[in-house]
């Protein structure tokens, strides 16, 4: 990718006064990473090997289980596996086959087609946290999530130049009942944002929800012929699919919408102590997965997931930004490679309580490995605090504008005339200085990626200015861009069809909180 | 490396009573990294020629300046070079071929055998921060380094286990005379650690102070027949060799003790704003270094330096862990490695004020990148703050922590039967977990990396001890380390002979402070 690629977000909505002060905010959108790096890898062709042998033994030998779903029983029947009980025992190389037919790379459309993304290749796409039941910021503390944190998040990812998606569950908003969050979840990434967004998964139905929504959103004919949402369906590690994360995958397959099918790990609990044990666990999960998927139906779009992280030993607390997670997900993407897959892995990782050195440290050990290990749709890449738990405002800044660093990693060197500067060296000479020569002026605007929140100031200035954090330099950044947010666009018809969904839905049930 | 190869630190020294209550105390040392996992390359064999061919012309055409130095001119015009002025211009091929007689690893000795390091090839040595002149800590803010930080520094590194090496001049200690404060730093590391440490290069009677210093340490017949000091050699870029560094590269050269040739390079005001030009001028000053170090003598022992920063163009600060200084780091690697040199680069570097999120950010980017660039000898490893201005007591201790995860991601992946765990994942089967199983329990001590400074306590337990962030943990670890502190033990003869070096050193001498 490069910063040519940006392009300026379209604004609209607000009052005359309100939108004449804001025609002095540009807010951008880069476009998602298009890698001109090579990728890490940690895996020999001989482990690699290995690994791919042994997981095919876990998927004939031991199998997986397809928990309170006959139907999925019966396609796996049919398919040639051996069932027993819950339990599918697939023969050797039948998944691997299965997997043939799933793309290995798709388009996820966004209502601004700008804001399209291709999932897949030498691709990284960017999404936000999801998940937390808490959050955080500065004043507050953390608390419990709630619906207007969501709009908050969701306002933040609109704004957010080098996140390329809107994400999931910014956050979970505990104020609105279980059975209709969603509803409230998907209405403010369809109106809220125009960046592409994932759809819900905690009930088949809701599923559901999520394609009749984006099938008012962008129409029916649109919405079987392209792919608008991506969907998280965890596995229950070790070897288990439970029948409503696959309910849902059922849904989302049969409509062509797009499915991360990924083994939640935390090393030593759901899966080996070991990082050849835990990828072939992984490659086994992930195989049957997206075998499944093809077996609703052949071609519906599907990433290789792996959310993996390790375990302190001492307190059996999940720990992030780990050496050997890190290994995992390198080796994780080449198996992905090797199945011609996109893989989805990383993120803003962090195990800390707070916004600190810790959360940085274990986030930007997380970040580099995700770019490096060839991601191709990084989920978490802001805002995770707490080992998950927390969704931080001040975070979500903080990763994001790290996020900048990324892209501009990926695009490689250049080995141009411009890139050789030959004449700058000739005409600077010994002892010289580089900071007025021609290919300085000529190239300093674009030569260096410029953090837009970190600290730059002499010691002198930033004391006199009150000494801030950078936890404390997010939250004004948080404040700043949430008083500058601007609304993208809708035709109000789409507007009161969606509202008027939102609405009959929850009108039809009563509220349900667990 | 492996943990295996952690070594008991000696104790010794100490009261009685003290000794018996430090018996508890267990200081390791890990044995220098030997890399598992392969090198991370951003430049296509097309551009490294290009690189390679561009610095020759720059030696050839444009050439380098030897400042006050009628010596060095005398010897490049012997070697073949072109001399006019103070201008050395050097044939193409001429300097690449006076590289070929350095080595391309060689042993630095320690007064511990045990901490002996081999420098080059697939190893990474670390080596605390140097130069600053300020130091921070959490109590007492920022303020200018005295002997006793200084003192502190070299008792913490020789505390902490993931550090080998003792480093140079941890921080300036203004209180003591510019003339003489070299004698009491080589004093401190020489007698407070037992770890590897750098000589003096701020005049060539002090190089010629050191390498004495060192006969009494090592005995005068070891230090000529052996490595005992690594030193720092900036290059005065662009282009320049002054005579203050080369005069003690020449005594270091001559008594068979390394230096690192390291271009000090922030890009746009040091050398051009692109990286591919960078890369062309640290080639040419690192080529035109080493070979002048071949002069002096034939075989001595030298590193590729390369300390390469970006620079923010809206304000002309240097700007630390950025994608363009990891493109110049990792592209300086594969250059140095076709030299078949060894190669030191990045470091903890950062730009913030504060050991807060910023500086964790750009330190783990840093930290990082080093170990995948190839680099052999990581200079700043822990403990740099403020782009080099400050040397901070937490920070040494949280970055010294981070190391470790270096260490274990070095390992790379085992995929012996135990590796691929296939037992365990039978025993366990779907839906069960791992925490209990037998492979779990075999392994589970050494399976995971693990901090000793990061939370990883619940929520609740980390609110009632204080909600401390990292850097008020880090304090806790400072001092900690510094009480259970236990000075190596050295010979007495050799202990009278350094100290009485120093005060006739110091009783020749008139105070000078600038």
């Amino acid at each position: 990718m490069s910063d040519a690629g940006a392009r300026k977000r379209a604004r609209g909505g607000g009052g005359a006064a309100r939108r004449a002060e804001r025609t002095s905010v540009v807010v951008e959108t880069a476009k998602f990473i298009e890698r001109n790096i090579p990728n890490f890898e940690v895996l020999t062709e001989e482990a690699l090997q290995i690994i791919e042998h042994n997981a095919e033994t876990v998927l004939e030998e031991i199998g997986v289980n397809f928990v309170n779903n006959p139907g999925a029983l019966k396609r796996w029947a049919d398919a040639g596996a051996d069932i027993d009980g819950e339990r599918v025992r697939i023969p050797r190389g039948l998944a691997r086959e299965l997997c043939k037919t799933a793309p290995s790379q798709f388009t996820q459309h966004a209502r601004n087609p700008e804001r399209n993304v291709v999932i897949g290749g030498k691709n990284l796409v960017l999404a936000p946290v999801y998940g937390p039941p808490f959050v955080r910021d500065n004043e507050g503390g953390r608390r419990y999530a709630t619906m207007e944190d969501f709009r908050k998040f969701v306002k933040l990812g609109q704004m957010s130049k080098w996140l390329h998606h809107s994400g999931g569950t910014v956050c979970e908003p505990t104020d609105i009942p279980v059975n209709k969050r969603h509803l409230d979840m998907l209405h403010a990434h369809m109106t809220l944002s125009d960046k592409p967004f994932m759809g819900s998964v905690t009930e088949p139905s809701r599923a559901q929800d999520s394609v009749d929504m984006c099938e008012i959103l962008f129409g029916k004919d649109f919405v079987q012929n392209n792919t608008v949402m991506t969907s998280l369906i965890n596995i229950n590690s070790p070897l288990t699919f439970d029948d409503v994360m696959m309910g849902s995958l059922e849904v989302y397959a049969a409509n062509n919408q797009a499915c991360i099918v990924s083994p939640f790990i935390v090393g030593g609990a759901m899966a080996p102590v070991s990082v050849a044990g835990t990828l072939t666990q992984v490659l086994a999960e992930v195989l049957a997965g997206i075998a499944y998927s093809q077996l609703i139906r052949k071609g519906a779009p599907v990433i290789f997931g792996a959310f993996v992280t390790s375990i302190d030993m001492n307190s059996g607390a999940p720990t992030f930004g780990t050496p050997e997670a890190a290994h995992i997900t390198y080796g994780a993407g080449q198996l992905a490679r090797r199945l011609n897959l996109p893989y989805r892995s990383a993120g803003s990782f962090c195990g800390s309580k707070l916004p600190d050195a810790q959360a940085a440290y274990e986030t930007a050990n997380t970040l580099n490995m995700g770019l490096q290990a060839g991601v191709n749709f990084m989920l978490h890449a802001c805002g995770w605090l707490e080992g998950g738990l927390v969704s931080s405002f001040e975070k979500f800044v903080m990763d994001a504008d790290q996020l900048g660093a990324l892209h501009h990693f990926a695009k490689g060197v250049s080995i141009d005339a411009n890139g050789q500067a030959m004449d700058a060296i000739r005409e600077v000479g010994p002892g010289g200085h580089y900071l007025g020569c021609a290919h300085t002026q000529a190239n300093f605007k674009s030569a260096f990626w410029r953090s837009e929140l970190l600290d730059y100031k002499p010691f002198e200035t930033w004391s006199e200015e009150g000494a801030r954090d950078t936890a404390t330099l997010a939250a004004a950044r948080v404040k700043k861009l949430l008083d500058t947010y601007v609304q993208p666009q809708m035709d109000p018809a789409i507007a009161e069809g969606l509202a008027g969904y939102v609405a009959n839905k929850k009108a039809s049930m009563s509220d349900a909180f667990s």
